[in-house]
């Protein structure tokens, strides 16, 4: 297996991507800023810059099943491709109730109610996506994700979230934000 | 949902729990000690005196199911229980290829195969356990086991190591240690 990936998302002066804007869909905002460096580990000089900062390691899939699993390595990008100029970064976390649920019932509203996986599926290999985990790490959210795209893909973008702001699996999300980003 | 529990496994001196015997049972070591903390954070006066250190943190079931959270919930004693003189601590990293597996094979070999949640079932409430992850946070075992139980259970409880290591599941565990307490 590929080793965790960590990533530090720092809003500090200088970074590889612009910050178009900042949305707080629910919960606590983040505050405003204008560029994001996206790093493997941060040096005190960028620590004392930062306007604020999130952090999250990738690993193993928590829900995904074998046939799924196939599924989506057949059709999942790499990042970094040089026309996907646009993206995004999804912090979220969800709710005490939520995380009380046993597998199974997670399993059952992330996917047989509401077709997560199922649906980033569908906009494959437009839109790259790769999940980081930070609920372990002690931070604000539970989740940080990534998403990479061309520019003529942020509209399927777009409907991607509402589609899944409109779930089941949603109502468990207590705090969500929406940076979207362009590669500087 | 009950907040995380952070948990620091610190070999030094003066510790709460003294340790008996330290068992390498699969992959490499841990130096002998003779006294264990097991602490919420550490101190640098603790740090430097350490032989090692491992810790984790308690968090959500990742292949219990509903059914078989409430069976747990119903017989699990608490930890610190007056008669449970004897503790353990497993630490346990499981290979790649384990990690690398979707969701539905990880809990067709842990359950369906080899029955890791009705074992331990059967073994309570007279041996008392708390799983603390540490994979996410990048320490050398993905988790640390921790066990309490009085004296007379002691037969029963080396019975559950016997019969959780002759599992499938273990097949996939590629370093374990065993290293046997009492209340010092």
């Amino acid at each position: 297996m590929a080793a965790p990936i960590s990533a530090h998302f720092i809003a500090a002066p200088g970074g590889t991507f612009e910050i178009e804007r900042i949305t707080a869909v629910c919960g606590e905002p983040l505050a405003n800023a204008t560029s994001l460096h996206v790093v493997p580990s941060v040096t005190p000089a960028l620590e004392a810059s930062a306007i604020w900062k999130l952090r999250g390691s990738t690993g193993h899939v928590r829900y995904v099943e074998q046939a799924e699993k196939s599924a989506l390595a057949r059709v999942t990008p790499p990042l970094g491709r040089p026309e996907a100029s646009c993206a995004a970064m999804i912090p979220i976390r969800k709710s005490d109730a939520w995380w009380e649920l046993a597998q199974d019932e997670r399993r059952a509203i992330l996917e047989a109610q509401s077709q997560h996986i199922a649906i980033g599926l569908r906009y494959l290999p437009a839109i790259a996506r790769r999940l980081y985990h930070s609920r372990e790490l002690g931070e604000p959210f539970d989740f940080v994700t990534w998403f990479e795209f061309a520019p003529e893909h942020a509209p399927a973008f777009d409907e991607l979230l509402a589609v899944l702001r409109s779930t089941e699996e949603w109502r468990y999300v207590d705090r969500e934000l929406e940076v979207r980003l362009r590669r500087a």
